[in-house]
């Protein structure tokens, strides 16, 4: 079974569908099961910390996975990035920020440059920066995003950037998304949320049943997970997760939050692992998609069975 | 040409497509062009005067059309509604509020009753309250919406409602959005910004140019032309449009806004028509996708035509 896309011809896989790489979530078990399965599964890299990644790496146990870092990060400390270039990657995916300071160095390892855009003008930029694949993210994602939606930002970035390849992420966690996303001029998809709950990830147990029984109502946008954890994300992208108590009592608290942040923010670290009334469930809007704890290959065989279905006869009477 | 879903069969029309009922922009004239070329036609019965619908009417000129209500303010006064139920219409969609208090008039004059909603729990008590259609409205949409996106609620609403044909509607403008809903589950498309800029609309041609020329990503959620108009949305609704001098000069001046706020009304209201710096380009993110002034007919074919293309031959090698 498998579904070929100019994607999957640039990257030499079997199925259009690529790994987030959600930090701390998506490790080298995931990603490798990711790619095993077809897809395209990347490490994620997320801050940078090398002797993280170089674990991950480990555990990926020789699979052909990518990884994902944060630019405006890798403009600090970009470590982890050129231990994976020396190393030889198969793709790298940039995130937040211009790509133009890392763009060589990863295309001249061999990489795949993959970069991840919020906004239509940021994909007009990643491609004359040399981009091989772009990633339209819409607001509806889970974790770090913009403020634009998938459904309109994917045909735009499509028509804007040429023969470049566009994957279309956020709110896609099922086939029909996938089928969606195609139907759009995307040449594949990006799912965090729907591997959020799997077998393969970091995420806690706790974290894992919270994504299932989450409702995408229920999400919030909001940058307080990123103050109480002392990331100094720039305000144009902020975290999506579900909602929780911990949320709810700081949610339009501002102020106070700004007059005690170093005391909430002991308050947020001393919570326990698992304790999902205080630290996030980092889930998008499609968490109403998730129905079950399973392995990353039968996630991905659910994706591919039904877009495979609903390519192969659409859903209307053509007359 | 035609694409037939359950939702054709239903209202029996030949392309599912809905024209959003904007108001002050979908008068009789656009409307009856929309069920013309195939589609529902709906006008835009918003606040409810009952002399600017009563005219409208007269403008669709016998076609087969509908029209819509903002629900919360038929709560004030239904006049219009009430009269178009006598005169009897096809169909009438009910958006912003709780449906309840009107299924049940709507439903017995023989129209169909479609409920727009802007998240998956109000879909449930939509479906509990009797709707024939869900419209399932993501937050790109130009003008009011909630705050999910499109892509993921979707799917989520079709799963969520039963055999209830669900309608998708917000940054769909062309034929590869209706292909991509019909994928997620919709049984049609509701189109708004598609429309804004054709022959028939009431928008001003200083508004339609505006909107052509316009960017997804310039656009602004915000209650502050409500504000200045003098409408009391609920604040869980707020209007999508282009950013323009006067919603960037008021940005963040929440304070100043509540303080001043008769004098920059006035100042609002002082605007000439056309004056597109001040009064705001109601079209959402979908207006990347918007290329010409034309007729509905020629819009109409265009989405039907790319739609057509792609369910019948989909963008992907299935091996």
């Amino acid at each position: 079974m498998a579904i070929h896309t100019q994607l999957t011809t640039l990257l030499d896989i079997d199925a259009p569908i690529i790994l987030a790489p959600m930090a701390g979530v998506a490790g080298g078990a995931l990603a490798a099961a990711v790619t095993r399965a077809g897809g395209l599964g990347l490490i994620g890299g997320g801050y940078g910390d090398p002797a993280w990644v170089e674990r991950q790496w480990e555990l990926a146990d020789g699979a052909d996975v990518g990884i994902g870092f944060i630019n405006w990060k890798l403009s600090e400390d970009d470590r982890a990035l050129r231990s994976c270039l020396e190393r030889g990657v198969k793709a790298v995916l940039l995130s937040f920020g211009d790509i133009t300071p890392f763009a060589s160095a990863v295309k001249s390892s061999g990489a795949k440059l993959i970069a991840q855009v919020q906004t239509l003008e940021d994909a007009k930029r990643a491609a004359d920066a040399g981009a091989d694949v772009i990633v339209a993210q819409g607001t509806e994602a889970g974790g770090h995003s913009g403020q634009r939606a998938t459904l309109p930002l994917v045909p735009a970035v499509v028509d804007a950037v040429g023969n470049i390849p566009v994957v279309a992420a956020g709110g896609i966690a099922d086939g029909r998304g996938l089928a969606a996303a195609l139907m759009l001029g995307a040449a594949g998809v990006m799912c965090g949320s729907a591997f959020y709950p799997c077998d393969e990830a970091l995420s806690h147990d706790h974290a894992k049943d919270s994504a299932i029984s989450g409702k995408g109502d229920d999400t919030i946008y909001s940058g307080l997970f990123d103050m109480v954890r002392g990331l100094n994300w720039p305000s144009e992208w902020k975290i999506r997760t579900l909602s929780n108590n911990f949320s709810r009592r700081w949610a339009d608290q501002d102020r106070a939050l700004a007059e005690h942040l170093s005391s909430i923010a002991a308050e947020y670290r001393a919570a326990a692992p698992g304790d999902m009334q205080t630290v996030p469930t980092i889930v998008g809007e499609a968490a109403d998609l998730l129905t079950q704890r399973r392995s990353a290959a039968d996630t991905m065989a659910d994706i591919l069975l039904t877009a495979q279905a609903l390519l192969g006869h659409p859903p209307a009477a053509l007359t």
